[in-house]
């Protein structure tokens, strides 16, 4: 399940993004000369869309020495359970033990993006959702977080890198500052239109300068079919985008003889508000969530040693040898 | 401000991490040979402790033109109020749109971070407070999580590229996996004092095998004087730690005679069981912190543009024209 | 006190609005021939401004004879305490008796819209608040709610009767059927201050076709100086009136050099969202309130006989005897 | 469904009770010779039971033309949605346009009172409702507050005109006043017996002077087959009414041979409190309510035009053209 | 149902327990010299498992005079509803209105502890329970309490004197006081072997000193087969017992070939944990309780007099005459 | 502080009221021929009035060898913190270890019955406060509690014991039962009055048959100056005792010219309704309470070992050595 995609930085490799007492670990070890075998188990705190194994793999074929490895894991999108046991590395401890940190790590956010994915892929009962805004979190995870969105269940993503992590296509609209800087919703679609290639879908954002409805019918009346969509991004200043409004935009649309423009929801949207406009009946074509999955809890993952030298071990609070679980396949 | 500690990734600057449509919108822009100079401004949507500017101006520098650019900004550290301006840039459009994704994601998770740290610092009332626990968030953000918290009043932090950001010495104790693989705390302890220099601080993880007071006494007989402290970090499982766990540690190494051992606290350390540590007045010499910080809310940034050629536009919602902000500092 | 004013209508004067009871009630006394002197006693069931007494006195004023009446009451528009004596009549039984349903009614409506009223102008700090909306409440009582809105504070209402009983002007700006018939909001406008005489404000309805900020503008323009103020009215389905809203609108007139536009707030305004706009320093001119009053829970009234041909008496759970209260003033 | 019961007050009809933006919107149009044909439909807030139209009926019988008029409607006591339009008027504007206020606060108030009458009828579960206490609310409308209980499902109402409107039977006992004015519980029943007609119930309040289960003994063996009933009105200072009290009163007139002498509960009773007493199986044979329903919260009532001269409109919030709803009947 | 091994007081046989005004109304009686036949019957304020009963029989037997009296009652440890009459006693009132005060304090008492011991079996799920614990409790009726506890379905419990009137035999382990006056868990735990006849079960209290899964193993190798269980009461301060304690306990012990020994918790149990134990499936195998049940809500009993000289009466508030309930039994 | 008025039971003396592993734990140590000194302290779970040190000096007076104990203790009444040592006991631990049950279990049950009538009279204000109801708990104990009632601040008790051990006069007025069987309230009260002794105030209890307030004025025209004072005990039934109850008695006895009659309130009171009457004002001359003390919780008391043999011991999540603290005294 390795996915050369994923790029391990030297950092990582190195050991300097892992706990400084891992390192202080290895050297006393090599100084004790001690390095047996280990069998290492991970779990997260709750339950969840498992998600980061393929860069974890990928991690793994890097450090693991080919002979007396053994990796089992659950597979990448597999719900987990709480505290059901993810991956099982055997291994000499001098080959794993620095990485403790960094596969934690990865498996926390990933299994916390994943989850929130899908929460929302849920409410949506089947109307696509797009992981939209990599401005809500740090630039050296956004491409991540938006490939474990899909991993949850959402049909695309908005960063390009992302969406090659996850082999799907880019998707988006057209922002604000385009419409600002043009100094006119029209004036701006139509510009997007004449310049971009035609695989790009026409989708026009329709809350800068005027109503909603108005702005609508403005650019539909404009690009007549060359039109796919409009994007309501209505701020919070101005109520945000409820049922009721998206119910109002349609009927206008239809009245027009409109009825080919598509609606698409973005701004501040939750499951919880997914499932208000899917209870009202309202329209929308796709959701775009970005700020819910970046703010999504983690799911705090654990690394325990349960065997020492083919005994049994655990510290205080664990069961001692083994975690039986068959729902785990080998990995390498 | 910039540090050339942050390293900015290519995939960063050729803008795979951006929203794609920005990239459209520089293409579209391009074609219609638009590149108007613009004032676009970045604000949170609540209050917290501003950080990442550090790691912004360094990408600033390296992408904005020296002539006709213009930045103001909060300093890293600075307490920034809800909707606040906390940056402002003035530069032709064409330089910047393809970065406000990045900009924004390294301001929400940046500030988020060094917010909660900073409720950990002041519940904490003048004890020290250590970032543990790098395996709560991937490691591509890990060190970086590390030096916000150390912007939010951190003495220190336990990754080692974290430290090196925040120009700090690592800190770190010994993992639970020494021991298991050694098989005994005291053995453990010890080989740890064999083989470490002399400036890293011996303080021995006491919860592996025994009640925390016995092996307690254990260790620092062994060690005497060359023993710093003893870390407890019991699992829930076993309760956690608790005050009256620490009042009785510290009493029965008083009566031993062992009054020089200090008590490090960790495990699901947050800022109420911080205040409980407090008003039960239990004597902890230091807190480390792991999953609070990791798990904390993001704080969403904004960017908005409010100027094109000189004059003052705004979208719906928003109130046109450059916003008054006395505590801006001219940056670049 | 009386106030001529107040209509009481023939089925008042001849019992037909009274619960039958004491209709038989006189009867049966009749028969009897039992007509003995009493003190009837009127108290509210909590906390309020008392309402009502200018009418009741108009009423009391017909009905009781000349000699032998005592009347002392609170004075309209003060505080009454929960269980507080309101009224003190002193009459033979028959000159009053059949009254008793029709005064606590008076009482118990009146109050309750004063004291609700009252709330508001105290959210509001200053800022004036009118009574909008007949249409939440039945007509044969809207002008007489209109009335008490003032006693409780508001300096005017929308209801012509209720301006008159009220001695203020009636205010009010323009509907949206005035919009909706003539098609444009400034075509509206423009015919409105064609025909209005001088001294009728020109207020813009500003939500009817367009985003609330643009035709503000659109509307100023047209009538200049001649313009009073906007009126700000969004419904639900868009979000309503926010302060953020008001901010913007107000920020974009003063921009576009019309600072003299006054800005009113209407739309299911409570004391609670008036405070939200104080707090948020939302530059409003004037507050409509209307359900809110209408909607208010009644302050239920009670009548009790304290004595009867000069002797203390009284039901099961009250106190026999005239009760004691030095505000009460001589009335009748 | 006009119904000439129903008294349209001459201040309603030369528009005295409306908004005053109505009279000035009519003056504008006549002056701007504007008089096109409208679609007005009205709704309420929330759910509930339809009650107004009869009256509103005999208004628009009175005002509109008898040429070009079309009026669909509910009828009184349905079920009416939320939102859902319960009236249609097609009219030319400069007939209907005045009323706008009236017709919507009609409704406004019925349909709350209906709606609350209907709540104590449903908790009662067959055990029949009385409208009780006019003195809860100004005499102006508190007959048609009982005929809108009325509508909702109770079996009489106490006063005189509202049993008129709703052409029942007015119900009542007798009141404390009558006792008190006697001095005697047994005392006033004997004469209320001795001078009423033979139809008129004779049923006693047995709370004045002395202990309920006491004074109804006192009064069945006065009256004997005479008596129909007694009713506990127990104030709130002796506990009110309670199911345990209706329980012994029942048996201690069974024990004593009086097994036709009936129970009626009055004095603050709320659906609530109805379902209180269901549930504890006490036999009450009737149940007078008084503030639950004059204090009921109203249900707004919202007036839109969706149709000028023949064309959809509709301001931004709603849905332009005739709104679809199969329910409504012809009604002009 | 009278049990002799209940001893009845000297004090309470001569009244001295009884509140003074029985002893002067009986002295009033005797001077009037009225001794009149009475029903006198007994209820609870709410729900419970009844007990007393065998307690109250002893007394009434030394009490009423074999002739003219009559005693029916529920059985011991039946449920009896809120307010239902559970004893019934006729006799002259002179030989048993000195006795109410005792026989209802002997009913509230004992039901509300058999009542809450009945709450902890019916979480159990067919675990064991065994009343612990005199301590929390006066000694005068701990025994009491104790034998409430086994009516309530309790299999055994701690006094010495309760397991007599239980009729079981007394259960028990070893105090924290014989480790510590021993200074070690695994030598207490051989002297009481030693020195205990072979039908006292050798359960281990393992967490004085060590850790609660450490000290299991060394008592368990000390005494191997002989071992019974080991006892688990970890003080709040150490976390208390909880699900996860007891599995990893076990699972130590069944690795180490020790799955005779019986896992026993005790330390705050409540119904509330002991559901947490069965949830989580720790394999428990008896809980003692303790605070529990002494500390449960007393389930007040009241006395009422509904016949005198075969007479129905009642007091106000009561309904006069014998109480139908055909679940009484004759019981004297 | 010993007090010979409290009888130490022979199953106490013997140890039948001990927990069995007491029993056991005596044996193994005289087997092992062990008994050294120890010191054992004895604390609450909470903060209390302390009660119960009186009867407890009575047992170790009994059972200590005057050569070698030393027992320190606060005094009866005084406030006792939470967690605070409030008896220290030093002596051979084969002369004390038998009784650690009884003793926790003496100061459990009487701290929480003096802490819950503490509460009681802190809310009276000043009003005296009576112990009643016997009747809520069972008679081997009722005393004590009643004894422990006047620790806490009760002016008197109802018990005949339980007045004899706190040295106080016993207090009642009359029960239902007196009235019942002479059938009539001023009957009773007059026999009552014929027949007592002229120290024994005369209270007569007005609830039984008829309204509070008539029967009041019947009782006191009926005794005249010879009348204490009047009991209010409506039962919940009626309401209960409410301040507007008390109120109106106060009023009606004062306008028939008795002032000197005093009003006493009784039934289900709690310091949450004495505060209740204070607040409102009414004018209660003493509080009579029952089941509020008897359904207290129990303050659990712990007993542990701090010392064996002169050295400092604890088990886990304790202490060791003897705990500081100036306030006790030497006892014996």
């Amino acid at each position: 399940m390795p996915n050369p995609q994923f790029e391990i930085r030297p950092s990582i490799l190195v050991g300097d993004t892992a706990d400084v007492y891992l390192q202080r670990t290895m050297s006393v070890l090599r100084s004790e000369k001690l390095n047996p075998g280990v069998v290492m188990e991970f779990f997260p705190r709750s339950r969840g869309v498992f998600c980061g194994i393929k860069e974890v793999a990928t991690l793994l074929a890097k450090i693991l020495p080919e002979n007396g490895r053994e990796v089992w894991a659950l597979e990448e999108g597999e719900t987990v359970d709480s505290h059901e046991v993810a991956l099982r590395i055997k291994a000499p401890y001098g080959s794993i033990g620095l990485y403790e940190t960094a596969i934690c790590g990865i498996f926390s956010s990933c299994t916390g993006w994943a989850t929130a994915a899908r929460e929302c892929v849920e409410a949506a009962q089947g109307i696509p959702v797009i992981s939209f805004g990599g401005r809500h979190i740090h630039p050296n995870v956004a491409p991540i977080r938006d490939s474990a969105a899909v991993v949850g269940g959402y049909v695309s993503c908005s960063s390009v890198l992302g969406a090659r992590l996850a082999g799907v296509t880019a998707a988006g609209t057209m922002p604000h500052s385009l419409i600002l800087v043009m100094g006119d919703t029209v004036k701006a679609v139509q510009a997007f239109d004449r310049h971009m290639p035609q695989d790009v879908p026409r989708i026009a954002l329709v809350d800068t300068f005027k109503d909603e409805a108005e702005e609508s019918l403005n650019v539909a009346r404009a690009l007549k079919d060359r039109l796919r969509g409009v994007r309501l991004d209505t701020p919070a200043e101005r109520g945000g985008v409820t049922p009721e409004l998206v119910k109002e935009v349609r009927s206008r649309l239809d009245l027009a003889g409109l009825k080919h423009v598509e609606i698409f929801v973005s701004g501040g949207v939750t499951p919880e508000r997914i499932k208000g406009f899917a209870e009202a009946g309202a329209p929308v074509d796709a959701f775009g969530v970005g700020s819910y999955i970046s703010g999504a809890s983690l799911n705090d993952f654990t690394a325990d040693i349960h065997e020492v030298d083919g005994k049994p071990v655990a510290k205080r609070g664990r069961i001692p040898g083994v975690t039986y679980n068959p729902r785990l396949e080998r990995l390498l």
